[in-house]
Parts: structure tokens; C-alpha cells; sequence
């Protein structure tokens, strides 16, 4: 059977050619019967059957670093945690479940609470899966699901990868990832281009096609039959290198290299990965247990707690984004057809605005107990008059140095405005894609308009650039689009002071900007906003770059 | 008890003062019980209901003229439809319910079935709800729903208005409407705007209240309590007058005037109004009986009938949007977490362009069949890629002229390059103000920010006014904002080279313009685009044009 090629969103560039490795798909519900003889010896093997996955994890952790090393230890937790054991061996002895099927439906429960809490932690969900089928399997004796092992250099094909799965890949063993699902902001995407193994992903057809070996093009996105015969090919874009830990470009034009995180675990590997600062710190963690708002000093321990990590440096920290798609019970918020259009981040606040001042006399006192130099800003702010708003309470609470996401079209569309009632503005690449093409983030069918290039995207961050410029206030990223070290690149061409990522891709990004001059910087900006697609975007970026 | 003024959103202009009419809320659902003696009897009392209720409605309709006098013999239509009142007496005599309970439950099914049609057709579920609770309070003996009859000139308030409500309001009567909930493209706003009468909506707080009298800004959207010994007062902008059919300003600069229709009944309407052609043509009514497509005569012979009443004129037909938000049966597609921003409009074909390819054949007959100038546009496009995939398959079919639609933010960052790939475009300020705002055009909690005066919508408007001028091709508005006079000489200003409406506003805008020159449409666009706020860009242009 012949096949023309295929096509997906290219996240990681560089070409491969190799053999295929498939990773299977998630294994199906264990089956509910029959019900077990001796229940409470069905109920003893839980324990030690999430022990041995615990193990395991933990001696790939050990085997790893940085970011990657913390997913797996988050991982580990998750499957020796006291509560998802005991509610897997209470459905046994109750319910007279198989141990399986009992472990299978307990970390349902705890996938729907991440799921309730949102954003953050609803990307965790997919953990949680991860660490339910490993349990699973070795209950019923089954391979751990995840990347078989292979022997030589691989093409890996898979639906989408579990962060565990990518975390402990050998970048040396594979040649490229391509994922029938994922987007541009997905993990898959992100540990890729960290990895510097080429990627592309939201490949339609992909797990259809018949193919023993696969020619990838990380700057294309194309995915080719290849003959299994032909030699392995990889071409890879540099590895980093030799980066001194002060951002900046080759002429010394400084650009702060902050990292984006969420709880105290994260900021310390990203203060070990070198970021300069935190450009965006997320308070949702704070409510995850939120049956009920967190107190004051809770929230200002937990925060102190991850400011700690940056004493006498930058840490920009938002405040809540909660909203119809990241409920929280207390807010009592009615369900909404379109909840990414509704009343979520600080428009809660418009008829809350005691719960935000609350956060801003937490993060107020957290700011002091540790020392690092805070700044607050608002998400999804739309107009002036609403950074105004937000701005007079956060300066009401003590806080000296204000700012706003720039994340919904409206906000870049007034930029300026907005800088003359704020300090600073941030620009959330994920959300602004998602608005300025009308295109889910969530939905991998229009995964290919939330590719980063796209050009009517890097215009509205130009727009923002050149009103940073007019107003002198700083500007940064902190979407994922700063994670691409080429695209961090142009960024700072369009005038944005700090880039701000997953700790992971700190010191790619770090070293890529020591080596390109400013000017070259805003010239490649220029010729990539008269692109007209994301491709020719990439291609007039590294035509100017590289 | 003493009340601030409370904040609204601004609709239609002017200012009013006087006592307050109280238009009640939807009554609630009628008991299922007790189960009536004599079966027979009691269904044969719902036909007479039904019938008194149309006699009702199309005696009003006989006293007004245009889009009212076809609001209401549509209502009419609907209550003495005979599928209605016979599924309503099969509930009576098979399921034993009394006759207002069956009528209640009956209308629900058409108006779901109305919901899962989706888009033009679900926003005419109000309809159904009215005409429904008319003839439950005939079968109740109770006053039939709706506004009251009143005697001296008076401020109507209500939670939201029926368009049958509306349609036969004297707005000599009428000083000014307020409600609670609706938006700027709300049915309220509309006939207010059409009728000249001063309206404010989405008056968070209205109907709590204690007002016997109220002062209204249809201005700056503010309602204040008034004492009710005050004198009445009304200050109006300029009732139409006077124009001559031909579009365009006082200077003979040529705006085409066009209307928004989606049937034959609307496009008779649009052309009594005077309507030069029809700007978009909606073709979701045609997929209605969406359990399978629509076969492609049967397509050609629908669009020739609404065509026909424009013969030699231009038309453009606007391909199917539909989309998860807008669900069609036959096309099987999956729940999404935000329709909105997921698979609608011209998404729907890149997955089916066979359906779309056969409504292309059936719209190239009816343009032969019916002698009309039709053009063909796409909704929802973001890039000029899909601009140009559009354009090659509807020149493949045989039509000469094709557009797009400016609907998404990223297709005005990237006007040029649509423009390089079709001939025309024309913005649909509704949706582009919901993805520019990131504020679902169905939610009252965000309805100030769908608000088209807003300068960040205005700002991008005006960048595809400044493509269009540079392609030497024409761009239009066919969204809400061009049915306000002020408005559409500003959207003039901007460069747009026609305007498209509901029918009602053809006259209005078509006076207004008449009045003002091109230079001076030009240089309040430019001040209007300075505005920080949409309550200054009103204002601005209040100043420059009148």
C-alpha cells in the first residue's frame, strides 16, 4: 500500500529518518468481576502492587535530572499515595470489586478532583492515568504500558505521550516524536523541544498509517513512508551549551530568562535549571482543595514557601485564574456554553472583589516573609479601564509593582492604554492564540491554528512590543511560544524584555539568545511578521538566524 | 430606601425620563394534574385556544408594517401550527394531561428542535416560548404574558424582551427600554434602534430595583431612580427621513446599503425596505430538517426562491455555518468543550468539502435560475490559506465572486493576504467582537465587552478597511454594528464599502449617512480609534457628526 505524505503541526525542529516504535494506546477498563473469593486477600495486593510501580519510577527518576527527574518523582507519589490505596482496597472489601478494576475506578476519583480544580492541575490528569494503568498492569500481571523498550535509534509513534513516558526517554536512542493528538502546548511538544529530538504532532491518520520506518520533518511537519531499508538520518539544531546564566543577546541587550511555575517543587528546579527570576508564578494550587476559600495565612505560608526559592530576585506572581472551565466549588459558579469566553480569571473578581483582595494581602505578607522582589498581575484582563481596576487594588494592598496578562486580542489591541495604567504587561502566547484564532486549545482538530508562528499571532505581540516601547515599560512572554529557542529569538526582535517557560527549556533558550545579535533579532522579527503562515514564519526566522 | 444609578450597557441613544411599566417575567410551567375527567373534551379546547391567540397576534400585525407586521404573522404562524396543537392533544388524550400542561410540553419539543438547528434558527426559540405561554394563559383564563397595557408614555422595564413583545410597541408610547439581561445584538436592542427609542441592557440588578419612575441615558447606559412627580422627558436622536434608496454620504461617496436576511419572507422585507441587495444571506434554514443534507435541488430551489426578490442585484450567500455550537444530526460531530472555538463554519468542510462542494453546485443554479448578482462567502476562516482553499472551490463550481468573512481576529491581522486570495470581505463585528474580547456573545455576565463600540474591535475593523484600500478590493460590515446610524458612518470612515443590516435599520442608516460627508466620517473614525473606552468612542463620534 502506497501512502503520500502526511501532515501535522511541526513543535521541535530538525529531520529524522528511523525505524517505528509504537507506543500503545492506554490500556481498556480491567473488567468489575468476578467477584473475588478471599476479599481481603484481593485487597493485600494493592499495596505492594503500587509499591513495585513506585520503585520503578523512582529508579528512572534517579536515572534523570531536572525537570524531568521531578515528573517522576511526582509520579511515584502518586502511585504510593495512603488515600488512592486505601479507596482501591475499601472498593474491594465493600464492593467486592477485583483489585484491578478497584484501583481503576479510585483514581477516578482523583482525576475528577484534579479535573474540578482545573487548569494547572488538570493537566496532571493525564499522570494519574499513567499511574493507574502501571498499578493495573501489574496486578493483572500484564506489560507496563508506556514506550516498549527498544534496541536501535527509534521513530516513536503514539496518540500522545504521558509526561512520564517522555520524562525518561533517552534523547541518544530517539530519533523523532510524532503524536496522532497533542498541540503545540502539550507536553509531548514541550519535553521535545527541551530534548532537541525533532517533533511533530496533531498528525490525522497517523495510527492508520502502515509504516515500518518514517521520514519526520521537525520544520515542516511532514510525516513520509520511508523504506526500512534506508540508512538512519537525524539532523538536530544545536544543542546548548556553555550559556553563563545572564540572558541576553551576543551584543549584551539583556533579556531576562525567568522560568514559569506552580508549587515550591517546581521553583527550586528552576532555580537549579539557572532561571533568572519567575515570570509567572500560578496561585491555583493554592485552592486546590478548595471545598472552601484558602485562608489568608495559608495562602501566605504557600506562597512564601515557593518565593523562598528566588530571595532577592524577580517573581512575578498571578493571581487566581479560576473560571466555568477551572471551577472552584466555593465561587458557586453557574456552567456556561463556552466557559474559555466566560467569566474566568479576574472577571470572578468584578463580583468578588473581597477574594482578590484577600489574595493580594496574602501575596502581600508572602513577599515580605521571603525576601524575593514580588510583582502581582491580573489574567485575562480585556480593556484599560479593567488593568485600572485591578491595579488600584493591588497598589491598596502594598504592592508596589503591578501588571496585566496581555492574553485576550483586546488587551495587545490597546496595549498602550493599558501600560498607562499598569506597570508592566506579560503576554500569554496559549491564550492569545486560542482568542486570536478562534481556535480551542483543548481540541486537537484546530491544533495547527495554535501553532505559535503563526504570523497574525507574532503581529499582536509586535503591537505590544512597540507599545512597551513607546510607553518605556517592560514587556515579556510567558506563553509557551518563549520554550522554542528560535522563536525566543524573535521575540526579543519584537521588542519583549523577558521570556519566561518551562524550567526545562531555560538554558536551550539561554544559550540560542547569546548567540544572536540584537539587530539580527529585529530584523528576522520583521521579515517573519510579513510572513504570510506559520511555516514561512519559521523559515524567514531561521533564514535570519542560524 | 435610596438607590444609586446602576450601569447598563448602552444600545440605542437618547435620554428619557418617566414612570416605570413592569413587563412580567415568563410564567412558570402549568400543573401536570389533576388528570382531566373527559379526555376528548379537554384536547378539543386547545385548537380554539391556539387559534384565539393567532387571531390576536395578526391583528396586531395589521397595525404595524415591515419586520414587525412579519415578527408577528410569524408568531402567528407558529401558534396555530397544526403539528403544535395536534402533538398537544395527543399528550391530553394519551398521556392524561391537562390541556395547558400538554401545550407546554409540546411547544418544548419544536423548541429544541429549533435548538439543535442552532444559530439563526435557536435565537428564534423566544418565539416559540411566547407563543406558547399566549396560549396557556388562554387555556388558564389568565392575562396573556407580555407587556401590559398602559396609558400615559412610560420606561418599560423586563427581564428580556419577546420579539412579538417589541414588534408591536408604539414608540410613541414608549420612552425608553431597559432590561436586566440581553446584549448589544440582543432582539431588543435591535427594535430599539430601529425604532429610535432609547434603550440600556444587561442592567445587572433592574428588576430588583424599587422604582416607580427612572431616568434613562441610552448615552452612557446609566439608569437612575427618578421621582415620579418629575415631569416626562424624551430627547431623541433624529427620526429617518428623506432618503433617497441610494447609499452612500452627502458627498456622493457610494456605501452600498444592504440587509441581513436568512428566508424568502426576510427577503421580501429587506427589499420593501429599500435595501440595495442582500449583504448576508444566511443558508442554515435550508438544513433545518437536518436528519439528513438537503439534496442539491432542493437546495437550488430554496435559495432561488429568496434570491428571486433580487433580481438584478447583488447578493451574497454565505456557505452553511454550522458547528458544534450549531449541531447538525447528519454530520455526526462530536461535543466540544467550547463550540465557539471549535469545528463550525468553514472548519466543518476541510473534514466534508463534498458537502460543501454540492452546496456550491446549488448555489451557482440558483444564482442561473434567479437572475440575482450572487456572490458566495465563507464563515470562519483565520488564515489566508483557507481564504484561498475556499476561493479555488467555489471558482471550481462556477461562481465569479468570492469573499470571506472577518470574523476571527487573526483574518483582520492578516486582511492583506485574505484579500490577495479572494475579492471581497466582509466583517461580522458579532463574533469578531466575542474572539476579540474572549466574551461569549450569549453570556449577560460579559455583554458590556461585546459592546461594538469598543476601540479594540473598532482598531481592527479599521486594519481591514486599511487592507481593503491597499488591495483595491472592497470590505464590508454585516454584523449589529452597522445597524446604528452613528456607527456605520464611523464603520464608513474606516474604510467599509457597504454596510449590511437587519431590515429594520436600512432607512435609518441609509438617512444618516446621507447626511455626513466622507471627510467627515474619515476624520471622526481616526479620533474614534484614539478612544480609550467605548463610552469615549461614542462620544467622539457624537462630536464629530453631529
Amino acid at each position: 500500500m502506497t501512502e503520500g505524505p502526511l501532515s501535522g503541526v511541526a513543535v521541535s525542529p530538525g529531520r529524522a529518518r528511523g525505524p517505528v516504535v509504537r507506543v500503545p494506546d492506554q490500556p481498556g477498563v480491567p473488567p468489575g468481576g468476578p467477584e473475588p473469593g478471599d476479599l481481603a486477600a484481593e485487597a493485600a495486593r494493592i499495596a505492594p502492587a503500587a509499591r513495585a510501580v513506585a520503585t520503578v519510577l523512582e529508579a528512572r527518576a534517579d536515572r534523570t535530572t531536572g525537570e524531568a527527574s521531578t515528573i517522576l518523582l511526582t509520579a511515584a507519589a502518586m502511585a504510593s499515595d495512603p488515600a488512592l490505596v486505601g479507596n482501591a482496597e475499601r472498593l474491594v472489601t465493600q464492593q467486592h470489586l477485583p483489585a484491578a478494576r478497584a484501583v481503576h475506578e479510585a483514581a477516578g476519583g482523583f482525576a475528577e478532583a484534579l479535573v474540578a480544580a482545573g487548569g494547572y492541575l488538570a493537566e496532571r490528569v493525564r499522570d494519574v492515568h499513567d499511574v493507574r494503568d502501571r498499578i493495573v498492569a501489574e496486578l493483572l500481571g500484564d506489560d507496563p504500558p508506556g514506550v516498549p523498550a527498544f534496541d536501535e535509534p527509534s521513530v516513536l509513534v503514539a496518540r500522545d505521550l504521558a509526561p512520564a513516558d517522555t520524562a525518561a526517554l533517552d534523547p541518544a536512542a530517539v530519533l523523532a516524536l510524532v503524536t496522532e493528538e497533542g498541540g503545540p502546548t502539550s507536553h509531548t511538544a514541550i519535553l521535545a523541544r527541551s530534548l532537541g529530538i525533532p517533533a511533530v504532532v496533531a498528525v490525522r491518520g497517523l495510527l492508520d498509517l502502515d509504516a515500518d520506518a518514517l521520514d519526520v520533518d521537525g520544520d515542516s511537519g511532514t510525516v513520509r513512508v520511508a523504506d526500512p531499508a534506508a540508512p538512519v538520518v537525524t539532523a538536530r539544531t544545536g544543542e546548548p551549551s556553555g550559556w553563563d546564566g545572564r540572558g541576553g543577546t551576543s551584543d549584551g541587550h539583556r533579556v531576562a530568562i525567568m522560568a514559569n511555575i506552580g508549587t515550591a517543587a517546581e521553583a527550586r528546579s528552576a532555580a537549579e535549571a539557572g532561571a533568572e527570576g519567575i515570570g509567572l508564578f500560578r496561585t491555583e494550587v493554592c485552592y486546590l482543595d478548595a471545598s472552601s476559600e484558602p485562608s489568608v495565612e495559608g495562602q501566605r505560608a504557600a506562597y512564601a514557601e515557593v518565593l523562598t526559592s528566588f530571595h532577592g530576585k524577580p517573581v512575578v506572581v498571578r493571581t487566581l485564574d479560576a473560571g466555568a472551565d477551572k471551577p472552584l466549588p466555593f465561587l458557586g459558579q453557574a456552567a456556561e456554553p463556552n466557559p474559555a469566553l466566560g467569566v474566568r480569571g479576574l472577571r470572578v473578581a468584578f463580583d468578588r472583589p473581597d477574594l482578590l483582595d484577600r489574595q493580594l494581602q496574602a501575596i502581600a505578607g508572602a513577599a515580605a516573609d521571603s525576601g524575593a522582589e514580588v510583582s502581582v498581575m491580573a489574567p485575562m484582563v480585556a480593556t484599560a479601564d479593567e488593568a485600572a481596576w485591578f491595579a488600584a487594588r493591588a497598589r491598596a494592598a502594598g504592592i508596589a509593582r503591578v501588571g496585566v496578562m496581555i492574553e485576550i486580542p483586546a488587551a495587545a489591541l490597546s496595549a498602550r492604554a493599558i501600560l498607562d495604567a499598569v506597570d508592566f504587561v506579560s503576554v500569554g502566547t496559549n491564550d492569545l492564540a486560542q482568542y486570536t484564532f478562534a481556535a480551542d486549545r483543548q481540541l486537537g482538530a484546530v491544533a495547527a491554528l495554535n501553532d505559535p508562528w503563526q504570523p497574525g499571532l507574532l503581529r499582536l505581540i509586535g503591537m505590544v512590543g512597540e507599545a512597551a516601547r513607546a510607553a518605556g515599560k517592560p514587556a515579556g512572554v510567558c506563553g509557551e511560544a518563549a520554550t522554542d529557542p528560535l522563536l525566543a529569538a524573535v521575540l526579543v526582535g519584537l521588542g519583549m524584555s523577558s521570556v519566561s517557560m518551562n524550567a526545562a527549556a531555560v538554558s536551550a533558550v539561554g544559550t540560542r539568545l547569546a548567540g544572536v545579535s540584537r539587530a539580527a533579532c529585529v530584523t528576522t522579527a520583521q521579515a517573519v511578521l510579513g510572513a504570510d503562515d506559520a511555516r514561512s514564519a519559521r523559515a524567514a526566522a531561521t533564514a535570519g538566524l542560524t
